[in-house]
């Protein structure tokens, strides 16, 4: 091969990454692969936009059929985002026997299994490394680094947005509101952050995580999902107290053959290793029967870290061009999915309520867990300030999820309960 | 292929988890490789030993020949350590056009070149993943996950004996060798530690992360070592007190053309990510230019994890088998090696020194330092019991290593110095 030739969907943040990494390594990517890369074409949506690369003009197009159908073009990246119109032009790709690289989370955690089944189908490689965790080579890990073990658990700090929030939160004893209109401002956060902030985003990475770490297709409408909106810094200040960091965690546990997903504001212990993981950085960790316990930190987010991911793809997709075995690494599910029920899901819980202040409440609120077989492992109780009532915090032995759901319900009915607080997953004790 | 032949030479701890990974995730192997995966043969030393293993006795041999010379066997398994007899079994193995695996960081350091050269001349595959930070699949991550970027630096704790001393250490504020004698009774350090305390162990599998991070063979002959046997509990306690961490840090560092490898005790600040790797656990932190900070967190050691790590590249051969292109992945070195010179090697430096209590003996000191051009970041001074004597410790700001030393030298012969009681490297603030 004289050259490998580049056609790009998208020229954003990260984008403009990848032009800039296939610029200043040439000479790394050349030695590699024994010929130099080229971005041929670049769908843009504006020709005319400042930008500062070194591109052509004849380099761009706003129109996609010039990228997908050019003869010379080997490889597509797409970093354009969206899902339907994107989808198409990425099946069109491929059936054009164009190997693809996307960043695409929300397009990979919903058509993933059809994308990969057509490039498969045409004897083509389709990469998404940069879909999860951004620079970090979690995929990669899980699927080679990790190739030989059964892992039975990944646990995610995978949206920097959210751990921003609340890392400023906990320092600065900030509240929510104040500390998105900081990330807004900071660029931490979009101008609509509901996808981050609501878990959704979290959740489409979760769902890749889980299909490739458990071989079996998870489904974004199979993960749980809560996000930071309803954290409070009470329930931070509670969290500090009792030595955990509030994390909003993507947790995928397999037990037998059963596995859960969900995203969720977690009070995490402070020894575990995602505990300091802070700021808009990210981190998996991942629990394998015969490794134990690993961890992959790294940046999330931003248009180089996300661009190293990409074009560390394009070199894997050359590499198996030189030796001819492209849509041969494709992973296929081993197993069949089954989720678990809500009595299977297990793990410690914190609940904060507010109370009437009087003889036999605390009697009255034990007896309802007790009743259910679920036991306190913190308990405490502080008084309010409006007269006659007190707040009660409780983090709770490992307990299946309905019952504490049924506990819940109870404690609503009670009328010495004046209102349930916040409840969070308790995590970072048990390591399996 | 009806199925893969394993020899594996040694059946000692790593060897065991090999075994065991093997008979316990046949399930995975076979549904990622297309065919079971059998241990034929295993050299041992006795063969009479009880081992808790599911293998029939006609597999195990006490001699090396068995092994090498069986038509059968696919995949050579190195888990035997030692250097010069390995090495020629190895090449015996790779010119019988047998594919290896390998845990043995100590043969990599110093024959991985002419090795890897073996191999690819025969068609094989060499794969060592197991011979840095056990299961962190920390090689693969290097030479594929980031193969877009290039590194600059590289941090790692890379030897779990000295890592548990240091935190039990500095946890405890009990003394090097109480705590040596502790980590040998739990299994976690040897009856000989030297290779560990002493640094030896981690400069080997530095010299192997700077051979492919930085794309140049690096001989373990070019790292700058020191071990830990020095590190009093006075450091440690110098250290916390100015928020540093006592770490034993590989350090990997590309400036331009040329580079520096050093295992040292050094002074790492608190919010560096490496700063909280406590216990036997292993972590190697890598900087890229485009990626920026990443960290791969796991256990360095033991027989299942590192088993991982071997069994992963057994996996990745068997891949390769499959698909025809074993032999084809090898790494070649993109540049010459260039070592930089004391001069142009810059940290800041922790020194501690016991000086005699007089007037204008700071003043002194601190000229000998402003003649040099370093300058402070902080300074304490102390009494000491001893009457007259005062205990002085300082942290410089950026200073070459040469005019570190040409300030201890001067030190030495000032009269008013009693004793330089110890120094150390610091790092962790800057990022590049």
């Amino acid at each position: 091969m004289e050259s490998i030739s580049i056609g790009l969907l998208g020229l954003g943040t990260v984008g403009s990454g990848v032009v800039k990494i296939v610029e200043n390594h040439q000479d790394k990517l050349t030695h590699q692969i024994g010929c130099p890369v080229k971005v041929r074409k670049a769908l843009v949506q504006e020709l005319e936009k400042e930008r500062d690369l070194k591109l052509g003009r004849e380099v761009l197009t706003t129109d996609p059929a010039e990228v997908l159908n050019d003869p010379e073009i080997d490889i597509i990246v797409e970093v354009m985002g969206g899902i339907e119109a994107t989808k198409e032009h990425l099946l069109s790709a491929l059936k054009q026997r164009k190997h693809v690289v996307t960043a695409n989370k929300d397009l990979m955690a919903l058509h993933g299994p059809e994308l990969l089944k057509t490039a498969s189908e045409n004897g083509c490689d389709l990469f998404y490394e940069a879909s999860v965790a951004g620079g970090i080579p979690i995929l990669r890990s899980l699927v080679d680094g990790l190739s030989s073990d059964r892992i039975t658990k990944m646990m995610g700090i995978v949206n920097g947005t959210t751990n921003f929030i609340l890392t400023k939160m906990t320092k600065e004893g900030s509240n929510f509101e104040e500390v998105l209109k900081e990330a807004q401002d900071l660029g931490y956060a979009e101008a609509d952050p509901t996808a981050d902030v609501g878990g959704l985003d979290a959740a489409r990475k979760m769902a890749i995580l889980s299909t490739l770490g458990f071989s079996m297709n998870v489904d974004l409408a199979d993960v749980k999902v809560k996000g930071i909106t309803g954290v409070t810094g009470e329930d931070i200040q509670y969290a500090e107290q009792f030595d955990y960091a509030m994390k909003l965690i993507g947790y995928a546990h397999r037990d037998g053959e059963k596995v859960e997903v969900s995203v969720e504001p977690t009070l995490l212990q402070k020894e575990h290793p995602l505990a300091s993981v802070n700021d808009e950085y990210n981190a998996v960790y991942v629990y394998g029967e015969a490794v134990g316990e690993t961890m992959f930190y790294g940046p999330g987010a931003g248009s180089l870290p996300t661009a190293t991911a990409v074009v560390s793809d394009m070199v894997g997709i050359m590499k198996n061009m030189r030796l001819g075995v492209n849509g041969k690494s494709a992973v296929h599910p081993q197993f069949t999915k089954k989720l678990k029920e809500s009595s299977e899901i297990k793990s410690k819980h914190f609940l904060r309520l507010h109370v009437r202040d009087e003889v036999g409440v605390l009697s009255k609120l034990t007896s309802i867990f007790a009743s259910h077989g679920v036991g306190f492992e913190k308990i405490l109780q502080n008084p309010l300030a409006a007269e006659g009532a007190a707040e009660i915090v409780v983090v709770t032995h490992q307990a299946s999820l309905d019952h504490f759901e049924d506990i819940l319900m109870e404690l609503k009915d009670e009328e010495t309960v004046h209102s349930i607080e916040s409840t969070y997953r308790v995590e970072g004790g048990g390591k399996a």
